[in-house]
């Protein structure tokens, strides 16, 4: 079976977060038909991990759940699989399971993490699970988080802050909507801000990171005739490793201003950390030679602060470009996996 | 029991749309007590009538429902009684029961009709369903619709449209939105062209019509982390009687412009047509003298539209300042159900 039909074989399974089960008991098997590992089964999460005496131990992650979608749509054509998590991440997977399930001999040990629910919050995530049932699983001198990355190393990740604003305003009748002040109305003013943000780009330890900010969702309304006094919009803030939490929300506030008055609700009603680039480990610097590309900053979000919450210098590197990740018209090439397997199974021979 | 008592009573029962059934129980059993009545229920609607042998017929309507809220915080302060549907339009529905019930002679027969969801859509009204089901219950000569009008007429009617937007966009990841179109900052544009429109104001038979515009309901979003690609929202629009459905759509397409593209949707979800004031029924300049003050148009849609839909001359006309429907501080006061039981009761005798 080639790259693309393996691939194909994991889109071909459901896994919205928070539905990875299916896919979590077709990791394990495969990864159990490998008696030269140790697998282990946490909740919907697989560990497998090789059980020698080398020296050092290397850490490969990758998450199983995609963002909400139809994986009925998924096709191969040509040399490109499309189709929900194609490229985030179930191409890279799917080298994983290639590698974990093959017997070359290695210089190191490896571990082999497959997670769930890394598409919502971070409170529900399934490495942060294991973490806290079976840390031991997670310890190595360094880490991959097979995120895509079009096959460069893409270093430290940006911190993520979901904000939750409620505005206010005063119910009347449509009819006499002056007499009211119409909440919902407020909200657009409020995204028309959001939506002038001019994104902030910072160089922290030699590459650079630009910042996002978005409005994600809105809802509200109380009748068809009723001019509405509530109205609510989630945010997403993409942060630089140069600003904590705080001082993101501190900067948050200040650009919103006027369009968050007393009385107003906003809160942050999720956070996760940013991570500064790890590439002065020889581990990591070793990866970057292997790809023949400068390492670049990680934009988004990834596992990688986890990681560096464990004081394991880890890096983002995985098939697939990352502009695509998340959209409806993502796919992966069977050029981007082999490369890709190229290069990991270069760095853990 | 005074009137601000037996109006709490009414008050007191839950009747949100579509939970008409125990206030309906309450009216029929109290106009039943009435022997000289004959009392129709068809659902949660109920008709009374006079069966003399009087030449002229005239017709008493109030809804039974109130728009979403909670009647618990009801309360009567003073000479005021206070909670969801006290100003609209319970206050004018206790003083209908009142004068139903009490046997004083007429010169008149008279016909009383309350009925059920007003405050949703057209399609679901309760006097539609009477139309429907009985049509000759709605047979008279003139018709007053009590909804409130400060004691004074209120003639004719603006229509209303309830238009329902998709906004379409290119889904993204948030940490890269630059590769994606967010759905929600566009609706958020089209928010500010609703929230700049200006009123339009028109005489119709010499009383003047104000338009109103509003955004009534707000919703999109997929998840915390992706650009969406999609966000609805839902219009109400308030149409003087000069304007046709058509004609009035038509204007609110041109007035959104760009904000509204190729690709996106626009489409009517609902319609109540507008009517023209009937001032020059006798019956009616009866009433409009009866009150001591002029009358004045009325700007929020009404079924007097639904009457003048089937040749009655109809006018609004009940107690309770209309400014107030709608609101959660809504209330109506013992002078004003007295003036209105004062001016039906004449008008009726």
């Amino acid at each position: 079976m080639n790259r693309l039909d393996a691939a194909f074989g994991l889109v071909a399974i459901d896994s919205v977060s928070r539905n990875e089960a299916q896919l979590a008991d077709f990791v394990e098997s495969r990864l159990r038909a490998n008696t030269e590992l140790e697998v282990e089964r946490i909740g919907d999460n697989v560990v497998a991990r090789t059980t020698g005496r080398h020296a050092t131990r290397l850490l490969v992650a990758g998450h199983l759940d995609t963002v909400p979608g139809d994986v009925s749509q998924a096709v191969i054509v040509d040399d490109e699989l499309r189709g929900l998590g194609a490229c985030d991440m179930k191409g890279s997977l799917s080298v994983m399971l290639e590698l974990a399930c093959d017997s070359a001999p290695c210089s190191v040990e490896v571990s082999w993490v497959f997670y769930a629910r890394e598409e919502v919050t971070r409170a529900e995530s399934g490495l942060l699970e294991i973490a806290e049932l079976r840390p031991d699983l997670l310890v190595a001198d360094a880490a991959v988080l097979a995120e895509p990355t079009g096959g460069a190393v893409e270093a430290g990740c940006q911190g993520t802050m979901r904000v939750n604003i409620e505005l206010v305003g005063t119910r009347a009748h449509t009819a006499r909507a002056f007499t009211g002040r119409n909440a919902v109305h407020r909200l657009g003013a409020l995204i028309g801000r959001v939506a002038s943000y001019e994104p902030r780009s910072v160089s922290v330890d030699g590459v650079v990171f630009t910042e996002q900010l978005q409005v994600v969702s809105v809802d509200g309304g109380v009748a068809p005739n009723v001019v509405p006094d509530l109205a609510r919009c989630t945010l997403n803030h993409r942060v630089a490793p140069d600003r904590t939490r705080e001082e993101a929300f501190s900067w948050l506030r200040d650009f919103l201003g006027e369009f968050v008055e007393e009385g107003d609700v906003a809160v942050i009603a999720d956070w996760a950390p940013a991570a500064a680039p790890s590439l002065s480990n020889d581990r990591l610097q070793a990866l970057v030679a292997l790809t023949k590309m400068p390492a670049r900053a990680k934009v988004g979000w990834t596992d990688v602060a986890t990681f560096a919450g464990f004081d394991i210098p880890a890096t983002n590197f995985g098939a697939g470009d990352p502009l695509l990740a998340h959209r409806s018209d993502e796919y992966v090439t069977a050029s981007e996996l082999d490369e890709f397997a190229r290069v990991l199974g270069s760095w853990l021979a």
